[in-house]
């Protein structure tokens, strides 16, 4: 970006210390921005003091759930960016636990919409929304103009939370946006689990020298690397374009899962992968072929994915050979 | 109905004191349904124990809210048929108190499905949905496949109640479905405040010989009378194409509000009414035209209305005149 609009202004991340969040915290840093982040550091979530390497020392680390509206109120004030990226992730989880998705993505967006709208309705705010939403899709690539037909409770819940963002937007007018995410991977992503995505548990068996699954290995998708998410974010916070706006991210390539497999495999010199059936459970919720069109954050505010697959994967299996054990 | 699937059927109805779900009551005792009602009796909402005269010996019923999973699993135990009308309706008070229609709206239809699940997954279900969550139509008449785009606090949260049934009917094989009302009228309404719809305010204004307002005027909407709702909820309950799908209810004729007003008033023998601009705060929200396409529900299980606006507002009319006493 030719100017910084984030240089000595005041930003507050929720998931701050989560993979996106810190990733986002680290470049805000670099931009001179006054940066506080708020995580819960709930076990199965992307909660990590190890991403903060390097940077705690020029954070305000705040520890708290964003489903508290009271302790927002004082967080939030004199703000002049949000970023709101806590939330649950995990599609299994959500079934299995569908009351704590709800209050912590659902009730969570309200209540720190609700605080914006009470201390700090000047702020200007951009949602992490996710793809999702969209379900199983009726063509491809998918744009904004598809149907929402969510096949998790995480993506109803994800879904309400984007909504409430849009709707405190036009009727308060609190400048709020939400990115529609696709996989996004990257250094200080989760890699314990699949509970941010599949890939994280790929890169760590590999560093390990271990064999990785691929389930089914047929289906389509983008990915997203995380310094392009964080671009993003960043010119989506900072465009008077963007106020109210959905916006598909979207990835360089679009490729099978045995390509993705395939291809790094070949970045990583080595590694063993086998193709597996897609277990049962997770086939009910499974969504088949994805990838978007990013046309509309394309073309209203300029953001398009720079970093492609090989390179991305390179950046990543290097941060994981030598971070691993802070990841497991 | 030529057949009766409801005669010593156990049927639960949530909201089962409100408008809708005690003509709903009062038709499903008469075809010999063994029934059962939760009302919580909120002040604010459509319970009124008037609504249950001639019937409340006929039924069960129980006083508490749905968002308590725990007593739902006695509830529900054993009931062949699940009508789940509990929730609130106002789009006001939503904006005003957010976290209290989450909890009813959204919480309480995730608990209502999770104890279906968990002691009755055989049980069907017809959820209470509403046109309001596409908010403003691109296009007339609206049909299933419009863009949802709620424009209140309340549209958002009956959009995720109406998806976790989606949801369970597709993952989990509850079978259950959604009808997406429109404005639904007549005796047992809410008349008090324009909480259910400005209709109530109109009829009661008119039976108690004061003007009425109408705010704008050549809003386009459509009309269901109330018997008819319950008609749908009956066939889209005994209806087995009806699983996991959502249907929109519809009206037998599109009108302005202004013209509502004199067909109200020349089937009253009189009356008055202004013309009011719009208040500015409920401008944010409104959905300006709306009426739906209902091919759907019409060409797959056969429902349509039967009742024209003169037919039913007289219908109501007649009850007001009588009853107005015990609603207001």
């Amino acid at each position: 970006m030719s100017e910084c609009p984030f240089s000595n202004r005041r930003v507050l991340i929720t998931g701050g210390a989560g993979f996106i969040g810190s990733n986002l915290a680290a470049k805000l840093v670099s931009l001179g921005a006054r940066v506080t982040l708020i995580d819960t550091f709930f076990p199965d979530c992307g909660g990590n003091l190890f991403n903060l390497e390097g940077i705690v020392d020029h954070v305000r680390l705040n520890i708290s759930s964003v489903g508290n509206e009271a302790s927002l109120h004082y967080l939030l004030k004199g703000q002049d960016y949000l970023f709101n990226l806590a939330g649950l992730t995990s599609h299994m989880d959500s079934m299995e636990f569908p009351y704590k998705d709800l209050e912590n993505n659902c009730l969570a967006s309200l209540s720190v919409l609700e605080a914006c709208r009470k201390v700090n309705p000047d702020i200007r705010v951009v949602f992490a929304s996710t793809r999702q939403l969209y379900g199983k899709p009726d063509q491809l690539p998918v744009d904004e103009n598809h149907l929402l037909r969510p096949t998790d409770v995480n993506g109803i819940n994800k879904m309400a939370g984007e909504w409430y963002h849009i709707l405190y937007n036009n009727v308060y007018g609190i400048r709020a946006c939400s990115l529609r995410l696709t996989n996004t991977y990257g250094p200080r992503m989760r890699v314990m689990d699949a509970r941010q995505t599949f890939l994280g548990v790929w890169l760590r068996l590999l560093v390990e020298n271990k064999p990785f699954e691929v389930w089914g290995g047929e289906q389509l998708r983008d990915f997203t690397y995380v310094d392009d998410a964080v671009d993003a974010f960043l010119m989506a916070a900072a465009s008077d374009a963007a106020h109210g706006r959905i916006y598909n991210l979207g990835g360089c390539s679009v490729v099978t899962l045995k390509r993705l497999a395939e291809i790094l495999i070949e970045v990583n010199g080595g590694g063993e992968y086998a193709v597996r059936e897609f277990p049962k459970d997770r086939k009910t919720i499974d969504i088949g072929d994805y990838y978007a069109d990013f046309t509309a954050i394309r073309n209203e505010i300029g953001w398009q994915p720079r970093i492609d697959l090989h390179d991305g994967l390179a950046r990543s299996l290097e941060y994981y050979r030598l971070h691993l054990r802070d990841y497991v």
